[in-house]
């Protein structure tokens, strides 16, 4: 070892004893006739001290030491007197004996410091230094405990953490496969998984009971702001369940990883919403319910007063901003300009103001007199003081969504959306299909591997819209941290399943007649999920974007900048590949 | 939930409740007017009885129950009559009140036993079937047994898990890449990792001071009968450290995972020996140490006495093979054979076998007297009833290999292998180059990062193919589990290391340019090693092949025959690839 002791572990009952340690130069200042060095490594930072009257060499040797250094220091602990109460080491320094630089460094292209001067493009491309800063690291060191405790907490359930295959077959019905040509099977591909779900559901019918793996899918997407190619998922699997069985046991992980991981003991049941309310309240599968605010329905109120927008709205919805009375008419045509940008895309915003004597005034008081107003007063339940925003349009689920941003947006305004409180949720009873306008039929919501609920399987021939799944997000803080569903161990209701996406038989057989094989060989009643690792660090590390809790990850374009990768292939290898590359319409250095 | 109780845990003690209990219908028997079910489930085999007299409904229902049928029982636990001491269940049966079938099941193409009738093939193709064979559960359930320990160790030691990209570039100096088409960069590639080596070695410069990471590797080699094209390695690096820091860590390991995986307490150090004893004693950089058959070099003792081929031999080694001078001529016969195999390639071999009177009886006394083969017998250590084998040949390193080959076949023989005996060993002072007769130059032993001993490095200049290195192998029963190295950390070095490997500076700073840059920015001296996952597995489970202990693994021209993977891809994925397949060789259904 290079060191008795790292720079983070040394306290006052250490004071007296010589020891060794090694990291890197934070800084050195010189105060008169002596040198201060701050020496860093992962698990903390140590003032080293050296004294031009004691030993002129070695102070002018730590003059010369600069930033991000490697060196290696032998001294006594030694009580400080002017002590740092900011830092766990503060109450101490060491008196260096002997300083070795173990190895020098260029200037850092930006400072290691928490708040540090470098942009996102520089700190990726030298992402080794910039995982030296805490506020990076401790990210990676919370993802670790993070897994660390989901691994405890499934083994002792009687899980088994079973790793699938990373080279397997495409999946059609999801995103799409990033592929992988094979060299012994000319002319094939392998694709890299979106996610073990096949094969999960195949080690239920092998009998493994209870199965979870944490582990790296794939998905070549376009990508937007908090999307990665490479992800990592913890993917569960059980069987011999119902709905409740999966419920309980990961609302169970997810108390254990509040309380272990942030100290929180939830002692309550998670809130259950259908997804049906989920969209009437909050215009959202996923709610933030840190803060109220939820819609308020407002067709039967706020029609027939000749307001035309309102008249002829398919949807009329409106949320209570407690105590905003007090936006100016700035603030508020903000709003207006915030639902209107193109990512919301609303025709406008109208609202009402309650004051202190509790009249309202609105942004449409030539339509609606005091006692209509009052009406809408009431309705929304407001108080004096309390902001009412109301949104319409044709389109009642386009409208939720949009009324559903403005909500956010308040709650952000308003300090509704603590990052150190957690609101958690199941959102349950997903619709079974969605109609996709792009492909002109119903596609699964989930997967077409979900199960009905028992109660709507009559639907499926008279009304397939209209069928629910038995399927289940987990929402914390309006993130869908996981989801999942009771499978089909039918293979008939599979069968059927595959109709309704219309498939032809021989077209499912072709894509998942392995599966549906198996199906036939005693397949038990099963279901699972699974959670995104990526966000739920995030969450847990107060972080806006998921790239802080990767060590490595990849830009917008898809690229490591570190590594300069993807890059172009040698012609050898594309040969062995009897690949050809067709048009190659951008080309990086 | 669809049971109380799993089919592994009743005992005597619960005799009297109700339970019910689902799994798989293992056999059904009819005894008189009796049924017995075996109800199995990953955790064991419950004895379930129905009986006519009592209701002949549900005894009919049983005596329908197909192998393989889920089914759901309740019932009564009854204390058995003729208990089954073989099984941890056999205590008890539960006299059935309903029979549930939860999923019929065709009749299985091979028996669910230990035992199977089912060839590989076909096990693989159905092999959710197969995982339900406790022979296959068993090592799942220990491999998982096995990760989860390792994590437990390293993150007691403060090491983190830190999960590297699985889309990366392309690393030359290896084995070849798997690649993977980029759409959003056209005509550029990722590669999949061998190793994460390089961005382990960035995490050691980012400070993290001490990873370990169970990753999923990629060659895409020509497989041979133990090889997978993914496959799991245990990848661990730290920083501040010198070898017997890494040696002492990974040898406690070790010494953890035996004791809580397989019971053994190992309470002394693992051997260590040097690269050029192993080659000298055992002619193999990973001996079976668990006997003893050390090579005896004979040069000395066998020359000179007119027996052209030793006469003329570059190396002559013989092996003491205690106890086997009973060999008959036809055994003696058949080893000859075992040696002249294309696979060892020996010209033949020469015994002496000593008799109870310790006279000497040798295939070659035309040429040695009994005084010759007196000293040899001497030399050899040999006894009354022990048997002399050896071996010579112009290439002493090559004749070393074959001797191996016989000895690792005589300690077989003579039962000197047993799979429940482990010796360990570390294997050091690897060569740091060899010279490849393929690319004409010297290439890294290890890989180009491995640091020379401090004490070589002259000779770097001077006579490169002598250097050795700071690299080392954990070996267990004849089988590399692991290997490793201190790696370079001085940019200069690793500048001189390329230039040895025929590197021009463009080239290394093309293919390795991130690294050495990182380097210049303080790197911290620091090594690690890596475990092969599948390998070490198989070796606890005592598996003569690392397949069984993969849940899905592929057959030996990579192909995932249960997915029927690789396979052919959509015209409109190519070209979104902008690829074009130049000559499909093969292609299968």
């Amino acid at each position: 070892m290079y060191r008795t002791n790292t720079c983070g572990e040394l306290r006052m009952a250490d004071a007296g004893k010589t020891v060794t340690l090694s990291g890197w130069v934070q800084r050195v200042r010189k105060l008169g006739g002596m040198t201060f060095i701050d020496l860093r490594d992962r698990y903390g930072i140590t003032q080293i001290v050296t004294n031009n009257e004691i030993d002129g060499a070695l102070n002018e040797a730590a003059n010369h030491l600069g930033r991000e250094y490697v060196a290696q220091v032998t001294g006594t602990v030694q009580e400080r007197t002017a002590k740092n109460p900011n830092m766990p080491t503060g109450d101490i320094e060491i008196i260096a004996d002997s300083i070795k630089v173990l190895n020098p460094s260029e200037v850092p292209p930006f400072t290691i410091e928490d708040d540090t001067d470098g942009g996102d493009e520089l700190r990726m491309k030298y992402r080794y230094l910039d995982i030296r800063r805490a506020a990076v690291r401790k990210n990676l060191e919370l993802r670790h405990r993070m897994t660390m405790e989901v691994r405890r907490y499934l083994d002792g359930l009687g899980f088994l953490e079973i790793e699938t295959p990373m080279l397997v077959g495409s999946t059609p019905e999801g995103a799409r496969d990033f592929v992988v040509p094979s060299r012994m099977n000319q002319g094939q591909f392998y694709a890299l998984p979106q996610s073990p779900q096949t094969l999960k559901q195949l080690l239920m019918v092998a009998g493994i009971d209870r199965y979870f793996q944490i582990v790296k899918c794939f998905r070549d997407e376009d990508l937007r702001a908090d999307r990665q190619p490479e992800f990592t998922q913890i993917d569960c699997e059980m069987s011999f369940i119902h709905q409740d069985d999966i419920i309980n046991t990961f609302e169970g992980m997810a108390k254990h990883l509040f309380k272990e991981i942030r100290g929180i003991e939830l002692t309550e049941p998670f809130q259950r919403m259908t997804w049906a309310d989920a969209m009437k309240y909050y215009g959202s599968d996923k709610p933030d319910l840190r803060f109220g605010m939820e819609f308020v329905e407002l067709m039967d109120t706020m029609k027939g007063h000749g307001f035309g927008v309102f008249d002829n709205a398919a949807y009329i919805g409106g949320i209570n901003a407690k105590g905003a009375a007090h936006y100016t008419r700035k603030q508020l045509d903000q709003l207006t300009e915030f639902v209107k940008r193109s990512q919301i895309g609303a025709k406008g915003l109208v609202y009402a103001r309650v004051g202190e004597d509790g009249t309202v005034k609105s942004s449409v008081d030539k339509f609606y007199d005091q006692d209509a107003l009052q009406a809408l007063r009431k309705k929304m339940n407001a108080e004096p003081g309390d902001l009412i925003l109301i949104m319409s349009g044709d389109d009642a689920m386009k409208t939720r969504k949009q009324l559903c941003e403005l909500r956010l947006e308040m709650g952000r305004q308003l300090g509704l959306r603590d990052k150190n409180k957690f609101a958690c949720l199941w959102v349950v009873d997903f619709p079974m299909f969605e109609w996709s306008d792009e492909e002109q039929r119903l596609m699964a919501m989930h997967h077409p591997f979900t199960n009905p609920k028992a109660e709507d399987i009559p639907m499926l021939d008279s009304d397939p819209a209209a069928v629910r799944a038995d399927a289940y997000d987990m929402v914390i803080n309006g993130v869908e941290v996981g989801g999942g569903s009771i499978r089909i161990h039918d293979s008939k209701l599979q069968a059927k399943m595959f109709e309704i996406l219309g498939f032809t038989p021989e077209k499912a057989q072709e894509q998942f007649g392995f599966l549906m094989n198996a199906f036939k060989y005693g397949a038990p009643p099963h279901g699972g999920l699974a959670y995104g690792l990526d966000r739920w660090v995030s969450l847990f590390a107060g972080l806006d974007s998921i790239r802080d809790c990767i060590a490595f990850p990849k830009n917008n374009s898809g690229r490591d900048v570190m590594l300069d990768a993807p890059a172009a292939l040698d012609q050898k290898q594309l040969d062995e590949l009897a690949l050809a590359i067709v048009k190659p319409e951008k080309k990086e250095a």
